[in-house]
């Protein structure tokens, strides 16, 4: 189609315009017909211009203009003016001037909406994602999306200045070590044979390594088959990367240092660096998770040597046998009804707490159900120990097992954390998780897993306890923690051909599943692997959060659903019968319920 | 593992740095002993640095020196030092100098190489793929992955300059219009479904135009299951970009900016803009193809208005019959023996020609077997058109098919420009090819089928002639050709309703299959949506042609073979029947030839 294309946009007009004969394509954000004028938003991209459509100015135009419906698709000529005196809008960038219509033309009519085009839309999820090219219209959704590419010219501009080499990994590829959860692709060419979606290009980037690339870089989709959780998709995006002759320092710097930038260039927030470093045993002590949230205190604090000759059974059996009794003081909180408490224990409860002890510090005592059996000088140490004052709630857990009082306790801080607003939204609270465990005994299989995953290596001095107590040993990995999200994880790999067998037959992997699984990487190691470590940030994740969002839904494009529903395009659907045929599949009958 | 880091890299010290204490780690390259001092080139992704163990200088590295072989992995600390006089390599940007070892550190060992890591490799290809962490470490290899990471940072760079908005499109979407070269991946969740990889994010882009992103670019991944032919992969890059508000001129302009900044940003070539624009009809007539390769001469003259009455059988009907004559002249090539001349035939068979005629220019006369049946005139007149002179050449083909004699002349045109080496291996030919036929008529099944594809907006001054001519009504499409290449193909889209329902129609969808295939695309044209139109580059083609190579293997980190084959991981690979009962397939049975 012929039209008069734009000399500006929709939001770069001002006063020193004023008289230009101009021209706008956009749409029909809002319409009003005021005395015979008629003024619309004309919206694209860039912002808002009011057209003004006047009958004494050109009467066959105006009147034209009253077909005008929003959202219809318009380019429209016309003259710069200033708006009229106490007329101008000052919360607009455009707002000083308006265009006084010459000619328009319609480039596309517009059905009535399903919902309006404004941030605050009242319409269901579901709705907003089937109509999805409706919803991206919505300015907060653009802003959205224009965030989310601003970072990725971060990405791109901080690691081309840092030397690193952009390599794309292979979206087909061999069944990886969480086969279990691999989207699978079958072949044509080759029967009854699959490739399988990466869930990450973990090989591949130490591949790269042994190759010599030494700095690799990739923004990459990875997929991965859960049983979809609330704010999962089936497809996500990595900032993935790798670094030869490193130790983990080298990674939290470049790290570091994209964050840093990232939050200063995309949402003009000034971060110091290096970011606090913490223990994995040290962030399960004081906030019952690998992944604090420290935008709020209210840190835990264990209370084993007060109670454990306390004689209150409860508590000094936790910690007598190896458990914990911990808690945290909830600030001027002693106001809460029986009611409240009474919902904030089965809160703790569904955490996995065995139950909640409460205690409030009131002026003359300590209140609790408890209290009759502690001392008062106990009582007083836990009030200290907690740093509580008067009008102040404890809560406080117990359990002979440490890491489940922990948890359920850590729950809890974040549940009231989240509930009395305790987050400052402008803050971001940035740090190091170390030192976990490399292994965990899963009790059901009887084996030792990889904490984080088998090409982790253990931490030097900790190689010698391989073989007596594995669960001592500790890796050589890091999470990066924003705002309480686990945003990045990573660690020094293994480049020893040796050790990596070491570590297969550690987890109980036979020489032939070892092949099967990470022949080729093993190979590698034989020919010259250097050392080598590196990390993934969740990109989803990291753009929610710099947009202060929680769900990642609303920082990608064309999301699914969490049954992995496209509502948009129907996907997953049905494929012919020559299809799969071609493939040759059948698709299994449902077998009967007994 | 504990290890001293580098201070520097591998290429960048210069004898200013004489004097000082460094650190390398990388790979040991070579290694000769001389009389009694080893040397070693240690390399990294950054160049070549030599370093000496001398026996006077450390007797006990030096004796632990000898352990040293081929691509080990060092950390070496020494003292930089200017090499002796007459021992400088000018070839060589470390080669005036030289580390004299005052400590270094095994970091890992190497196993005797399947073969050497060196630019003139002779392995077979297999044995470099499936050993790719090898072949990647060979220099050249390394240029041509740095070449392909330089390309991505000048489309980053160059779209973000020109406000364009990246945005990610999914991965697992609805099975397309060419759905029949879809991948596609089972459900786990949804039984019997299946999403489709997308060939190419073609809705998904406009889509976003209707969301209003008005500019959108993306490096994305794209999947065709293909019977693979030479050079082709299953997954493959596209650089793919969409604008609103566009006419082609638009999309002309921003393609051609980027094209001569990669050519002068990645290889130091100079191109001017705009590129050369040729008809589709010219193309063929002059080149036989849509996809011409400028670098040399060599056109095709239609020889039909000069032998549609000559009385030769041959000639005269394939003109009379609305077919072609035509052919070209190779220059100085008279002198082709009678075997040559004969090969020559068998290829353009092979290219679809009936036969060959071919004429030598010779002093005398004009020697050709089919000389006897055309007039001296003719002749003459042939030799004239075709701008031969003694010593030339002549190749003509003829048929009443017209465009398959353009095609069998412009194949052999393209064989001998090759064979001859025509082709200036340091000229880049760009041009545009326009113009091309909105619909093919598909013989056997009896239907138009679009030559772009079903999105393309016809020219509109053709759409009247869409009921009556459909075969003259030319696309608004057009093919960026880049040295013979097809390097990137686009068009400006339909985006009104009425008019895709219209082609839909024309190309016998049925509502159903219109729905079921294309509906949200066409829902969505009914809410406001812009003019719009964009281009898909190949990248692993542009990166392959600006480093001079045919093969996308060589740019591609881990390719597939021809077969869809990894040999690297070895996939695809079986799964096991948990997999395929979680996924609720069976493989089907072979079925017997009968």
């Amino acid at each position: 189609m012929t039209f008069t294309k734009r000399t500006h946009n929709c939001g770069e007009l001002r006063t020193a315009q004023i008289g230009k004969t101009v021209t706008l394509n956009g749409w029909v954000d809002g319409r009003r017909d005021l005395g015979g004028m008629i003024f619309i938003d004309l919206r694209d991209r860039w912002g808002i211009t009011q057209v003004t459509f006047v009958p004494q100015h050109n009467a066959e135009v105006h009147e034209r203009a009253h077909e005008l419906r929003s959202e219809y698709v318009l380019s429209i000529t016309g003259t710069v003016q200033g708006r009229p005196e106490g007329q101008e809008n000052k919360d607009m960038a455009t707002g000083e001037i308006e265009i006084l219509v010459d000619e328009f033309q319609i480039l596309n009519r517009a059905e009535v909406l399903p919902f309006e085009i404004e941030d605050e839309v009242e319409a269901h999820e579901d709705l907003r994602l089937k109509y999805r090219y409706l919803d991206l219209r919505r300015p907060l959704m653009q802003k959205y999306a224009m965030l989310r590419s601003s970072v990725y010219q971060v990405v791109h501009s901080y690691f081309a200045e840092h030397d690193f080499v952009e390599v794309e990994t292979p979206t087909f590829i061999k069944s990886t070590p969480e086969g279990a959860r691999d989207f699978l692709v079958p072949s044509r060419i080759h029967r009854g044979k699959f490739y399988a979606l990466p869930q990450s290009p973990q090989m591949y980037k130490q591949i790269l390594m042994v190759a010599g690339f030494d700095r690799y870089v990739q923004i990459v989709k990875c997929f991965r088959d859960e049983d979809f959780r609330a704010d999962r998709q089936p497809e996500f995006t990595q900032i993935d990367l790798e670094m030869s002759f490193v130790t983990a320092e080298d990674v939290y710097a470049i790290t570091e240092g994209l964050v840093a930038r990232m939050l200063k260039e995309c949402i003009g927030y000034d971060v110091q660096t290096p970011f606090l470093r913490m223990s994995y045993d040290d962030a399960m002590e004081q906030y019952g998770t690998d992944k604090p949230d420290l935008r709020f205190d209210m840190k835990l604090v264990p209370l084993n040597d007060l109670v454990v000759n306390s004689g209150f059974k409860v508590f000094a059996d936790a910690a007598q046998k190896g458990g914990t009794v911990t808690g945290f003081c909830v600030k001027g909180k002693a106001e809460y009804s029986r009611k409240q408490l009474d919902e904030l224990t089965e809160v703790a409860k569904k955490f996995g707490a065995g139950g909640l002890v409460w205690m409030k510090v009131e002026a003359a005592e300590m209140k609790s159900p408890v209290a009759k059996f502690l001392s008062p000088e106990i009582l007083a140490q836990i009030q200290s120990a907690m740093g509580a004052e008067e009008g102040d709630l404890l809560l406080i857990v117990a359990d002979a097992d440490k890491r489940k009082a922990q948890k359920a306790a850590g729950s809890l801080r974040l549940h009231l954390g989240k509930e009395l607003g305790l987050c400052d939204p402008n803050k971001h609270a940035l740090l190091w998780v170390v030192d976990f465990p490399m292994f965990a005994y899963n009790e059901e299989e009887g084996v030792w897993e990889p904490e984080h995953h088998a090409f982790t290596s253990p931490k030097a001095e900790d190689i010698e306890k391989m073989d007596t107590d594995p669960g001592a040993v500790r890796a050589d990995c890091y999470d990066f923690v924003w705002n309480g999200n686990e945003a990045a994880s990573g660690s020094i790999r293994i480049h020893d051909s040796a050790m990596q067998t070491k570590i297969f037959e550690r987890l109980g992997l036979s020489d032939e599943e070892l092949q099967e699984k990470f022949g080729f990487l093993v190979e590698s190691f034989k020919y010259g692997a250097p050392p080598h470590g590196g990390i993934a940030l969740g990109l989803d994740r990291v753009v929610a959060i710099l947009a202060g969002l929680t769900s990642i839904r609303e920082v990608i494009a064309f999301p699914k659903t969490n049954t992995a529903l496209s509502l948009m395009d129907g996907s997953p659907s049905m494929v012919d019968e020559r299809a799969l045929k071609d493939l040759h599949l059948d698709i299994r009958k449902e077998e009967k319920k007994p």
